[in-house]
């Protein structure tokens, strides 16, 4: 109902800010990663993420992402929809600018190396996974 | 200080997170888009953005990203560093992502294609004019 409220009165017509109606917070994208590359699916499977992200927040968190159009549910299993999948290069472009800037990150330095050298074969390949596992759950 | 506070008790290394930690909220991206798009730099710019950032706000996103390595001033003049620069893969994916599925959306139609087209090259050039900008104000 919020995410409604806020289209009504949205404050500009930025494509920056329409995707940051969308996931400007701190939890979103934590949410749209363990969909996309650590195949958790379930709201179980969020709640113990590493971060320890609150109950209730996750809650709100789905119920947006939904409305939003960002996921879908099959039974329990929350699954990317094509908008979903579409935030891809954002986050392959998030990854990289991590690994570059934070001497401890935990980004898998062979994955961020296929990343650099070929940015449109790595995103291939993960849309087509992606689109395997979807097919799977259906 | 804040921003310490919270590098110490990370919760976790996961390259998302980092970048969460950064720009994880409604308003910095904002900032960022204002600096990298729309040739704004002083504190007074920013404040005019069609989007209406409270005054509070503003200067708390614009004393973390000086923290965080993102900007730093030049008199009146804020300005992207490198690190703030290399942003801008994410903020293209962004734009792109969201010019694809908001009916109203205000972004250029000729950037977004040209994006489409030749990512790199769009990248490439506006690098080449953020540096001529910098070099300006220097």
């Amino acid at each position: 109902m919020q995410v409604t409220a806020r289209r009504r009165k949205r404050r500009s017509d930025c494509p920056v800010h329409f995707a940051l109606e969308v996931f400007g917070d701190a939890w979103t994208l934590l949410i749209v990663r363990d969909l996309m590359f650590k195949s958790r699916t379930t709201y179980g499977d969020f709640a113990r993420a590493e971060e320890g992200i609150a109950t209730n927040i996750l809650a709100d968190r789905l119920a947006r992402l939904e409305a939003n159009g960002i996921v879908d549910l099959d039974g329990r299993d929350y699954r990317l929809t094509q908008k979903g999948v579409d935030l891809l290069p954002i986050m392959l472009a998030i990854i990289s600018w991590s690994a570059k800037y934070d001497a401890r990150s935990a980004a898998d330095r062979a994955f961020v190396r296929r990343y650099r050298d070929d940015p449109q074969r790595l995103e291939a390949d993960i849309r087509k996974q992606l689109a395997e596992q979807r097919k799977a759950t259906a």
